[in-house]
């Protein structure tokens, strides 16, 4: 295969940045974009060369020259979107999570695999260069074996109410990433969540039954402990920090800076303000896990990121959810009873 | 008061290297050492001009020369000899903690309480630059309200069995400076703990009933929460971290490096690692741990800490330790009823 | 101006690097590629979709539909390619130096000035974000008065015999980006250079005449002093340092890293080195660079890297050649005898 | 030999540190100090506990208990006191420089060689914990040949006005100690010199015919070439750093700070400012060389900084300050014409 065509389903905010990294692809032809809101889109898609703007995504789906669809959308949407995009034939990459309902997410995966589509599903920190790093030399025995895995990780400001009422809960909105991350990082499966949160930077997230502020604390197969520490508004900026200590040390990825200068004067030492945007954040990570989608479709290799992943990132921020009502530790084998079947597999994705 | 005559009881590790700096300090006179091995310590006396070294610690209480001691003997003696120096007017800095046992503990400071002397518990992290400027920072706004705290505290390799098997469990040797950093930096008392462990360094610590690894979570009366994540053995040196974030920004104390050299070779950039021993991690903190000693003998002020910090420290090491055993968060009120009266106060020491 | 129609003149390594930001670019329409060996090229422009691709140079002059050119061709050939498109109106992009005679620089600027069109100089460090940033707190006020500008300016690896050869000597091919850099960071004009070098690293720059590794002092008309030092290999990356010290304090840009990754083992702490590549140190500065020209067309601004900033620096780079040569301190001002007419003016670029 | 008797000739703020370190060290009886304000000594010692004060030097002199001296007058005094100390059989410390008069410096080596007693000469940098390991890392081969060698050394603030006309100049006073160090990183004598400087921080030191700015480029006898800038006002704090490259690599050190504590908020990333002044940045540094001192004299070695360590530092400072003057770079040779006989020998010390 020379080119992919690609069409993307849903254009906001990072449906459009995608795109765009897209268009900027020698070996990507993005050829229609599918939004509800089409007519929005047809000066940004004339200035980006994008041939075709449609509002039904169903236009998509039917094109046969379309070899992959990235699907964009509300979260509420992923599950029919991936069994419809799936029946056509087309590889997926889907943004995170696929859905908070894990029998859902099962029957989505169970699609995929009966369609023989490849699915990637979209947890970009996986393609940061220095969270890419620590895994490598995890990999290569800096860390030894692994005992304990932290991971920091605030956004900047909080997300308007809007959007906090839709987002599913902190857990599956922002720790899922650090979720995923953790297995990535420590190779091991989880086995128990302790959760603890509370809402101290802004009342509007308890109206919702959410927490902006929460302390994850995981159990790995492997023994390992681990500690995820969220906050919804960091004031400094974007606030992504990760650690893994183990036998023969420790190796640790500091936040990331748009320079580095610093000033000495008289009244301070003081350097740059850590990125405050995850586009500015992540511009790398996106672009290496679009390119890894690319490359896993030209070359018929497996999704780098599986929808298995995302199963299990799932079931363990259902098991944070429930640690937190019920204030006890809780076994991630313990939300299996919500969906019908039992996880399939527990392969770490590469 | 001109100078603070002082007697030491117990010249082990930590005594010899207070007695060293006391012999050192201008408005001080060292008159005597009191150690069960009193005959191995001539030489050493000798040579730092200690005048008297006896094997009998009662020398020291009965010498009405002496203002004040400093208890450096094992855990268990601590209790019975603050009873009996204050019972002798003599001002106490005792080593950390006052005893494992709660109802001891208020004993002992009801003692010293009764007695009108000064008691100070050796905290010495407090006295670190670093932690110092921490807490300044903190109380001077510069993190807002604090919504978590996070120590990450690690030994550069696990000590002998023989100190293992008496040490009192990680919590009472090692966590428990940790509970008092964290108290003192949030400025507020904690009220529940969550622990988690593991035995994954060495499995002697199983043998004891103890762990190696542990992250113990917290929840402060002020809505805060704290993670304290403790290892026996760092390999790279002492790994002593501390960080506070809040409403308005992040303070953080990263570790101290013997020397800022660095080097960059083709083969990697590299520079020196940690302090790998205590003493000299912690040399400014003892020296000015020792110094606040001494002047608030001189000039009558409250000791810097006091007998109720580590009353609340212990009932911290408490709950964790139960947590752990019952796999469940702990309130710290729960742990008074192993002892005989309420707390009395939860002032935290400045 | 709703897009910029542009040609490239020379597609060896730069030519392609720019050309492939072009190709990427919302508002650029890359038309033309010019190239001796433009059989070599045919693979690649399918590739970028780039229409045409030419051996001679003259078919993109000719071209009315073009609205700029960017000469990427070698250093020799710059002047009469900068005069015939200025003779056919078209904007122009010319890689640096303008030429290594002062006299023939002149008369490219003199036919720049009369055609009317503008002329950018790729002095791509101007651009890289911390340069910038290093740029901006000294307008701001953060260095006060400029007492010292500090330029490091190391390569990784030397280049080949044969581009030493024709390079123009370490100051006209390497230093002359530092030239700049300094002009552009202190904001003043360089009076008086003394220049002392050696061939330390490989003896082949003595066959050609030149040296590998120099310290270049330079005094400004402000009266700030500045010390740039270079070397053909540093063996652990591209080392590109700035610091700007004054009467308010000092701002310093360090090396660019490719992560923020950390590693703590029993034998080092290490992280990862410097990056290596100049094209991956300046991805920002190449992207930023080529932006800025593309903008100054669409808007009719000025460019951002004047022909003068070029004559300025290579100025500079003579008086450093002869400082070398005659072992003393020489004035900017003495090498004008070596053009035709003196500077016409010393603004620096913004 | 089990203790060193020391007496302090001149007891101003540098004589009175050095005392305090000796009054803590066990194996140091520090009998006596002298200095010509004796009177208002007499409370700081017996605080001390120093037996003896008096005004008259001769008194430590002619004392046969006294086994050593340290001189910590004004330098105009160094050469008459080192040659009577010799004659008096005791070893000496001096603080830098011997001289500004390369003769007298000879004739003052001469008496201590004749009288076959110690001479260590104050240059303390050669102690401080992070140069030292930059010079055991470059001996160690981490740099490879060494090819540049760089030093910044900037004041916290100028001096008092009266200290300026006294001081011998910017070269004699404070670069002294980086062509020390130069020397002793490198490893190599120091051929030629070349000076550039201004008065940029205050019109007082024009007043006395000296630079308050200045930057002095070294081309060593092993083809190395070396930069030091200094200042009389770095306002952020006691700017002292290091770097020595080569063809393996380069090690630099950089500033001391007081604590690693940081603060992230909305406005800035800001950290703890340098440390300010010379007596907390070099308290290691200042130790150490007090205490290789003491061993030298206990176990009969070699000075650790020589005599000749100072005459070759002068010499460099003589060639600087002539350059400065002839606006010419100076070999150091040329300076030798002034005093009566060619430097002895060139070892540079351990």
């Amino acid at each position: 295969m020379d080119h992919v065509r690609i069409g993307i389903i849903g254009a906001g905010r990072i449906g459009k940045m995608h795109a765009e990294i897209l268009c900027r692809h020698p070996r990507v032809r993005l050829v229609a974009v599918a939004d509800v809101a089409a007519d929005r889109l047809r000066d940004w898609a004339a200035q980006w060369g994008i041939p075709r703007v449609t509002a039904d995504y169903r236009d998509i789906l039917a094109d046969d020259a379309i070899d992959a669809v990235l699907i964009c959308t509300p979260t509420d949407t992923h599950v029919s979107l991936i069994k419809e995009a799936a029946a056509a034939g087309k590889h997926i990459f889907c943004e995170k999570p696929v859905s908070p309902d894990l029998g859902q997410t099962r029957e989505a995966l169970a699609a995929v695999r009966a369609a023989g589509v490849k699915l990637q599903v979209g947890f970009n920190r996986r393609f940061d260069p220095s969270f890419r790093r620590v895994r490598q030399w995890v990999r290569e025995g800096k860390v030894g074996h692994p005992h304990v895995v932290k991971i920091t990780s605030r956004d900047p400001a909080p997300p308007p109410a809007d959007y906090i009422r839709l987002s599913g809960g902190l857990f599956f909105d922002l720790t899922i990433h650090d979720f995923d991350l953790a297995r990535f990082l420590v190779d091991s499966e989880v086995e128990e969540v302790y959760a603890a949160g509370g809402v101290l930077v802004d009342p509007v997230f308890a109206q919702y039954g959410d927490v902006d502020t929460a302390v994850v604390m995981l159990r790995f197969q492997n023994g390992a402990l681990g500690v995820i520490d969220n906050s919804r508004q960091a004031v400094f900026g974007y606030d992504q920090r990760v650690e893994v200590f183990g036998s023969a040390g420790c190796v640790t990825a500091d936040n990331a800076f748009p320079t580095t200068v610093q000033a000495l004067t008289a009244a301070a030492v003081e350097r740059d303000k850590p990125h405050r945007f995850f586009a500015e954040r992540y511009r790398d990570a996106y672009l290496c896990e679009v390119e890894s989608f690319v490359n896993c479709v030209l070359r018929d290799e497996p999704a780098p990121v599986s929808g298995e992943d995302s199963l299990q990132a799932e079931r363990i921020a259902h098991a944070a959810k429930r640690s937190l009502a019920e204030k006890r530790p809780v076994k991630v084998a313990e939300v299996d009873s919500e969906g019908a079947r039992p996880p399939a597999s527990r392969e770490v994705g590469t």
